[in-house]
């Protein structure tokens, strides 16, 4: 018998990502093609200890069902820092635990979309996003990134031929070009999605990983309501413990803890307890601070590796933050082949390309630079300009 | 603003049982309305020593991403188990890590279910899966279930009428009925799927809660790559560490796949990793063991109680395992009023019209027995009788 599959399904395509992912495992193989944080920014002793008070003192709790919505006191804590970072006055109760802010993609899709509705993305864009707004079939639009944002006359021409539903941004170090959206473009858009009624996603995963300059507004303080913003602790605690969350508006709240008990019922419990005894008990700033210097020393010796290696017409960007930079290159060059040479000798990154799934990519190539220690920036820098001829 | 939702939101109203359940929370109620394992089943020493060695021996690994699938061992670990308890051939590939068997339900309805998609579900029945299977907005109908499973002659009517895509059953200490399908039953259902080409969803999580008999066949003897199976550590070790799985041929297990990582990129990692240094450290079986003698012992003594408290047309059933009693009432009963007063009398139960979504459900009520310890249940059933009048 021949399983049918529902039609959704038809729209999803193995990742490319993926591919070069499983390549780029091999433990002789330098790889800048992934997207982790380092191990070095897991607060290792802590989450230990964390653990141990969670389950010595708490285990009937911890191990047991719990609410739809999340551990209280975590999503107590969540709100508490958006006073504290924004001023924004936030209630526990518009925040939802999510298992990663990948599920708050997932279900922000399945609560909005019909097949169908339209949707704008970033060109280039983070491919989880694409893939679970995919399965509800949406029209799916792109405005091209430039180095402040968004191109405004491409938007504005989206809005005014489709009704667009929702917009889908990552306006901090995006993964995957570093860009960050200047505050007159986070301006500019808002007046525009305003104007036309449509919601603005505000992914944020790196916005705490800032170690230069000075954090523009989020959209939620141009938009209120009209945004829903998603965080994790995946970048500042550890991303193996799936907890993130959704701040949204009491009305999207309540579709969004019908999806997510259909979903898996409620997030991981004991990881919930676990991370929130560690936000307690310890110094989370402090510990952001330290990321944060080890990422800006990975930064900045990957470019000087870079600028020394590559002629002046492969540039790369220098992103005040988070955990990738992009790098553009004279359209001549064949970035596929490139990456085949690169990695046959031992070293990995993702080309532009696979972040632009309606094509149009420029020839230009992702690089993480969080997960590779000063000897390995070094070396595979040096593999990459052998590999680029 | 505001917010126009998906259609298949509409589909979706608030859980009945979620309401009761809320009020149930108060300390002075001495709840049967929940579903919810006895904390003395956690192996909590072992878990707290389970995590300790995940922590210091492996922290980079269980603190980073992982892959979609699941954590290898573990999911090795789910397909020795089944080698073992039904002599199946099963490979790690065939399993996929989810956040509860809850998830397993949702992927399932993701990759199978267009909307008007025909699907056949039991009377009462898992609400979870009714939950889960709305929001992809298929028609669904209902098989009545007999003390032995499902009404054959209503499910092959319904077969040869409908093109059905999928049937979801719980035939093992059902929730919320406590019926498990006869050998005879599963072999004649069976039969009809596999006429009208099928695909069954076997939800099992009560299965190694058997603490009586002899365990029928798994459908998947009969239907082998029509039958899906859905497991979970919920009930074996805990709930709140949300690791179910699903066992699924081949082409299916690539779908979920692409499902899983667009829903939330994997599972919890550090829960997957102590569950599985839990189970490879310890004897599971005697552990079980001992959670099946702990509930056959509430089940007798609620049982006990209530052929002491209530009339002889209050008959309840005698389910071999799991966690639920099943009463059926005179038609007379206002159950909702008993319900009522129950609760004014400080003690819960669901009535069983909360499991009949279309409505036409008999005079019944669930009790949970595994999570009262005796006193409870003694007093308990008492209150249930003084609010029946």
């Amino acid at each position: 018998m021949k399983v049918r599959f529902a039609d959704r399904m038809n729209t999803s395509t193995r990742s490319f990502i993926r591919e070069i992912l499983k390549v780029a495992e091999s433990p002789d193989i330098i790889s800048f093609a992934g997207g982790l944080p380092s191990p070095q920014s897991f607060p290792q002793r802590e989450l230990a200890e964390a653990a141990q008070v969670v389950m010595s003192e708490t285990p009937d709790q911890a191990l047991q069902y719990s609410a739809t919505e999340g551990f209280l006191p975590l999503r107590q804590w969540i709100a508490d820092r958006y006073r504290m970072r924004f001023g924004w006055e936030v209630s526990s109760d518009e925040i939802l635990i999510t298992n990663g802010s990948q599920q708050g993609v997932d279900l922000l899709g399945k609560i909005l979309l019909n097949a169908g509705d339209s949707v704008v993305m970033e060109a280039p864009g983070y491919l989880g996003a694409w893939q679970a707004f995919a399965l509800y079939q949406p029209e799916v639009f792109t405005v091209p990134l430039e180095a402040d944002g968004p191109n405004l006359e491409r938007l504005e021409q989206l809005l005014e031929q489709h009704p667009v539903r929702m917009m889908y941004v990552a306006p901090n170090f995006q993964n995957p070009s570093g860009i960050t959206y200047s505050e007159r473009k986070r301006r500019a858009v808002a007046s525009l999605l305003r104007k036309h009624e449509t919601i603005l996603i505000e992914d944020d995963p790196y916005g705490e990983l800032r170690f230069e300059g000075t954090a523009p507004s989020s959209f939620r303080t141009y938009l209120n309501n009209q945004c829903c913003v998603l965080g994790t602790f995946s970048k500042m605690v550890s991303p193996g413990l799936r907890i993130g969350w959704v701040y949204a508006p009491a009305e999207v709240m309540e579709k969004l803890v019908i999806a997510k008990q259909a979903a898996d019922l409620q997030s991981n419990h004991l990881a919930q307890r676990i991370i929130h005894t560690y936000l307690i008990q310890n110094d989370v700033d402090r510990h952001l601070n330290e990321i944060q210097r080890l990422y800006r020393e990975r930064r900045d010796l990957m470019l000087d590796c870079l600028k020394a290696a590559f002629p002046a017409d492969v540039k790369f960007n220098k992103p005040q933050g988070g955990m990738f930079l992009w790098g553009e290159l004279p359209n001549s060059v064949d970035v596929q082949l490139w990456l085949e040479r690169a990695i046959r000798n031992r070293v990995a990154f993702v080309p532009g390309a696979a972040f632009y799934p309606q094509g149009d990519a420029p020839s230009s190539l992702r690089l993480n630079f969080s997960n590779a220690d000063p000897g390995s920036i070094e070396t595979g820098i040096q593999r990459l300009r052998k590999a680029y001829g």
